[in-house]
């Protein structure tokens, strides 16, 4: 049983641009440090890196806002073309007050302003917006990593999320392979031999905040290689952090 | 900077019953690994030792349910000393349906049956509570580590908490302390330059996560140790976590 992790920033990424090979450029700033991919690694990657390289920028010059996004631009003191873009990128706004937009996402996700930022990135109107589809930018870095190396890691795409209840936010796993997302004790037993009845750890989240605590938030290292999680790696994807997403009709809290 | 983190598991932890010396307990266990405490580090505690040390610990033989828990009990297929139990750890239920109950802590925490729970204690009828101020908690062992080792270590209190949205369960942080909770990058600038508006990394959580990637749920494993997080660690006590409750006023999903 693995009783010791270690999370170790990976410097030596450049800056991305749209169309970058990003795998090669994971592959460099590896072979930069002398290391390679072994069996039972995860990296960890902010997707501000993997939605650029994939285009996902908008730029506000080109984005002409409804009279729904300057209206709630209007209350919430925004932007009407940020607001434009969040409300292009959301299935459902679930609050908009105090300046602050909570909204669902075309993929399911929870989050602030759809997950659309403006920090870390060059270019005055710049915003980047989530990967279309993480679980499977996941996979295909998987499977290209795995040609450069002959091993594949795990691949967990990141992203920093607010929550209900508490103060501050946390690095999530928006998308991953390689990888058991929910590692499901119910049906186990615990100790005292006593049925673990409602524990189901989100694994792939727990990577994600770890890999978060060796980076800085200036965006400078989105790179993250964990060692010791083997027992969560599997051999195939996986079901993705799409497992992760609560169904609507199981979710207390909307 | 710190760029890499290492988390832990201490094994040789002995079963822990009311009035034990936890930090006595903590210190054979680092004895046997030949670890003594460093400046910058981190021991992460699940509650659940720290409660039961402090006698947090209630058997349903005693508990005389009222009618609330009663009703409540039979709506949700719960034991109605159980429920009881967990009405006099609450403040407010937020929540009872589908077997769920989700409430607010005397602490002010939210989470299912305000953190009472059955799993990994002996006895038959034992139920575990929330240790009364895990933060307070967290700053007596730090003290008397401190005596014991001539450095403090930060000190973190566990729990298991669910969440809004995501499946699965992350280990957070409920007590802390040497230990800086919430990382404000608000103010300061992105590698762009650009002001980070909205970034507050809840980092005593993030380090709870990381190290429950080391423990298994079969509740052996309670003590882990995390290094490299030194950026993060305090002279003083510092905050504590209760910094990380979002206050009411401010809350969104209730």
């Amino acid at each position: 049983m693995a009783t010791a992790l270690t999370a170790t920033a990976l410097a030596g990424l450049p800056e991305v641009t749209p169309g970058d090979d990003l795998a090669s450029l994971i592959t460099e700033a590896l072979t930069q440090r002398r290391e390679s991919i072994n069996p039972g690694d995860v990296l960890v990657i902010a997707h501000k890196v993997v939605s650029k390289a994939e285009g996902r920028i908008r730029h506000l010059g080109d984005v002409r806002p409804t009279e729904r996004a300057t209206d709630l631009a209007k209350n919430l003191g925004k932007d009407p073309r940020h607001v434009q873009v969040v409300l292009d990128e959301s299935r459902e706004v679930l609050r908009a007050e105090r300046g602050v937009l909570i909204c669902v996402t075309h993929h399911g996700f929870v989050c602030a302003n759809a997950g659309v930022d403006a920090s870390n990135v060059p270019g005055e109107d710049a915003v980047v917006l989530l990967p279309e589809d993480p679980d499977k930018s996941a996979r295909n870095l998987r499977a290209t990593l795995k040609e450069h190396h002959g091993t594949a890691p795990a691949v967990i795409v990141t992203d920093s999320f607010g929550r209900a209840w508490r103060n501050g936010q946390l690095d999530i796993a928006i998308g991953c392979a390689g990888l058991n997302p929910v590692d499901d004790w119910r049906g186990r037993t615990d100790a005292t031999d006593r049925e673990l009845k409602a524990t189901a750890i989100a694994v792939a989240d727990e990577l994600a905040a770890a890999a978060d605590l060796v980076r800085t938030k200036d965006g400078s290292l989105p790179l993250v290689l964990i060692r010791g999680a083997d027992r969560h790696v599997t051999a195939d994807d996986g079901p993705g952090a799409a497992a992760l997403i609560r169904p609507e009709a199981e979710d207390l809290f909307r």
